[in-house]
C-alpha cells in the first residue's frame, strides 16, 4: 500500500500554504469550491486527517465527514438553487482519482444538464468566489 | 419535499418482499448486488432507516452508514481482485437518483475499463451470486 504524500495539494490547502475558496469547516473537516468544476457550484469536502483514499481511512472518521458532507450537500444544492445532488468519491487511479488525500466531490445538478467533462480548464476565481458565497450563506 | 414512498424496491428487499443477492448485513445497512451491474462486482449499500435521500437521512446514521460503506469496498475492491474503486450516490431525478431510498453505489474500477451505460439488462442471476460470493470471501 502506497504511503500518503504530505505534499499531495489538499494537505497544503490544509496547512495554509495554498488557497482555496472555503466553504465551510469544522474540527475534522474542510470543504472549498473544486477548480475545475464539472459543475457550476461543484464542492470538494476532506477529512483533515491524512489519509490516501476512503478505504484506508480511521473509520470512526466517517462519521464527521459524512455529517459535514450532508450538510455542506444541503447548503449546495439550496444555494444554488439545483434540483438535485450527485456526490462521486474516486479512489486509486484506477478508480479515477487524482489527488491522493480523500476527498468527496459534490456536484449540484439540474434537469437536462449534463457534467461537464474533466477539461482541465481553471474556473475564473471571481466565478468560484461567487459560487462560494451563495452556498455559505445557505448554510 | 416529497414523502418516502415504502413501496420502493429497496424497502421491499429490506423487508424480505423482494429477493437481493445479499454480501453484508449489520444492525444498521445492508448491502447487495446491483441487478443492473455498470462494473462486475457492483454493490448496493442502505441504511435499513427510511430516508429518500442522502439530504434527508438521520445524521447520527451516516457514521454506522459509512463504516458500512468502507467495509464493503474493501471487500469488493479485494474479493473482485480490482485496481480501484469508483463511490458515486444520487440525489434526486436530476442527480440520477431513480430508486427513491438513500443508496450508495460501490463501483470495482481497472485502468483503462470505463463503467458501462446503464442499459436496463439485468445481469444473469448466476453471474450476480458468484460475485457476491466473491465479496463475501474478502469480508
Amino acid at each position: 500500500m502506497a504511503e500518503y504524500d504530505p505534499e499531495n495539494i489538499f494537505a497544503k490547502i490544509l496547512r495554509g500554504d495554498l488557497p482555496a475558496h472555503k466553504v465551510y469547516e469544522d474540527e475534522a473537516t474542510l470543504a472549498f469550491m473544486d477548480v475545475m468544476p464539472r459543475a457550476d457550484g461543484h464542492v470538494l469536502v476532506i477529512p483533515k486527517a491524512p489519509s490516501r483514499t476512503l478505504l484506508e481511512a480511521e473509520a470512526a472518521d466517517l462519521g464527521p465527514l459524512f455529517a459535514a458532507v450532508q450538510k455542506v450537500a444541503r447548503a449546495v444544492k439550496a444555494g444554488m438553487g439545483a434540483e438535485g445532488v450527485t456526490i462521486q468519491q474516486f479512489n486509486e487511479t484506477a478508480g479515477g482519482q487524482v489527488i491522493f488525500h480523500t476527498h468527496i466531490h459534490i456536484l449540484p445538478r439540474w434537469t437536462d444538464v449534463p457534467l461537464r467533462p474533466h477539461t482541465g480548464q481553471m474556473e475564473k476565481q471571481d466565478v468560484l468566489a461567487a459560487h462560494a458565497e451563495k452556498i455559505r450563506a445557505a448554510l
